[in-house]
């Protein structure tokens, strides 16, 4: 019976959603039908942006590299990480095992790509921002990365750390405002490129035009590993 | 650290909520303060309630050792088991390993004594049901099971296996019928004993005074792997 490897916790909450959103695209009408999964829930994890921009700060490499060789030790036969920050990790810890490490960053940028979006708005953590991951991707495409501006990144953070990962309601003005000032500097589309915000886009209608990290990755999974809903893949970029 | 073992996927949508229950009733600031789990998530273990009623059926024993054997090498300390039907098989699990399965039925009659409910509906499956599991738990403690007749039995299987476990949106007339018929027989609460009904609990208003077994489950979790949030034991009782 074929595996997913989930290394979850990062945080704890999106993880919670991610698997409700497998279970949720797939085509079931039993139990017997759905993905297999293991699921490596390990919110000690260290945090992944102090370290992105304090190399002095706690390690969550080998934490991360644990967690995988754990799942790799359950029989999973590929592994998928319901956190974007973790994906500058994600080379490292597929060279710590021999099963593949599922790219959210790519999945996501073929989705806008193939919506013909070229100025891709991202919302994410500074460590995200700072390893230039969707950047790259994105440029590798031809298509641009829209950035918020210092103020409007403050939001993002806030969103994230004040509210979701600290258990709180979060602020929705804090939401809107970013969105705004990306789509003023014309991005045609907002990118929920940390799994946070996939837990305020799963509790609240979000403004603009908007695609979730978290369900295109949701998506790969069911489609390897169990039987796809129709009209998920046209459901997924919302406004 | 410390680790949560969680057999999962029996059903997939209810482990799915068992973890954001885990996750919305710790209290935390920080991904760090939360339970750390491995969740081994097997939808594809064969139908309890079928073998239960009929040996010559898939036996699921074999891959719920199975699943415990591996959470215990991925080293967690204890295993919580979001399916109530699965009960029936716990003290064999418990045997093949050397940790402790949690048991919901005895925490779930414990909370409904401490509230002083003597006479308990039973919203369960016809495999809960024919095991005894929650009469013998209930009356070893004075109180009483009060269970459906067979056409209300019908609603409850309908709702666990034509609605929830294939994917659709409940009929709560369904529940509702029951819910009143099992008050009308004395009941003074009615425990919602499988995770299925969990499901459709945490996405309706639920007539009558009620107890969710996942809850209770996840609240012993919380409170064994990280901090409770305050008031989360008085508001396990509805209605």
């Amino acid at each position: 019976m074929e595996k997913l490897g989930i290394i979850g916790g990062l945080g704890p909450m999106a993880t919670a959603f991610f698997l409700e959103k497998i279970v949720g695209m797939t085509e079931a009408a039993r139990d017997q039908e759905h993905v297999n999964a293991v699921v490596y829930h390990a919110p000690a994890v260290p945090d992944r942006t102090s370290f992105i921009l304090n190399p002095q700060a706690a390690d969550p490499l080998p934490a991360l590299v644990e967690a995988a060789k754990c799942l790799e030790q359950a029989g999973v036969s590929a592994i998928a990480i319901p956190c974007v920050t973790a994906h500058y990790f994600r080379e490292s810890i597929g060279e710590a095992v021999s099963i593949p490490v599922m790219n959210a960053v790519a999945f996501s940028t073929e989705v806008l790509k193939a919506r013909q979006i070229c100025r891709v708005g991202i919302m994410a953590t500074d460590g995200t921002l700072a390893s230039g991951l969707f950047q790259k991707e994105l440029e590798s495409h031809g298509m641009t990365a829209v950035f918020p501006d210092a103020a409007m990144q403050k939001n993002v953070m806030s969103l994230i750390y004040d509210y979701v990962k600290a258990g709180k309601e979060p602020e929705l003005r804090l939401y809107e405002e970013v969105s705004d000032a990306l789509q003023a500097e014309g991005a045609e589309a907002v990118l929920l490129a940390c799994t946070e915000l996939s837990v305020i886009a799963a509790r609240n209608t979000l403004p603009g035009r908007w695609l979730d990290v978290l369900d295109v990755l949701a998506m790969h999974c069911v489609e390897r590993f169990a039987r796809l809903k129709e009209g998920i893949a046209d459901s997924l970029l919302h406004g």
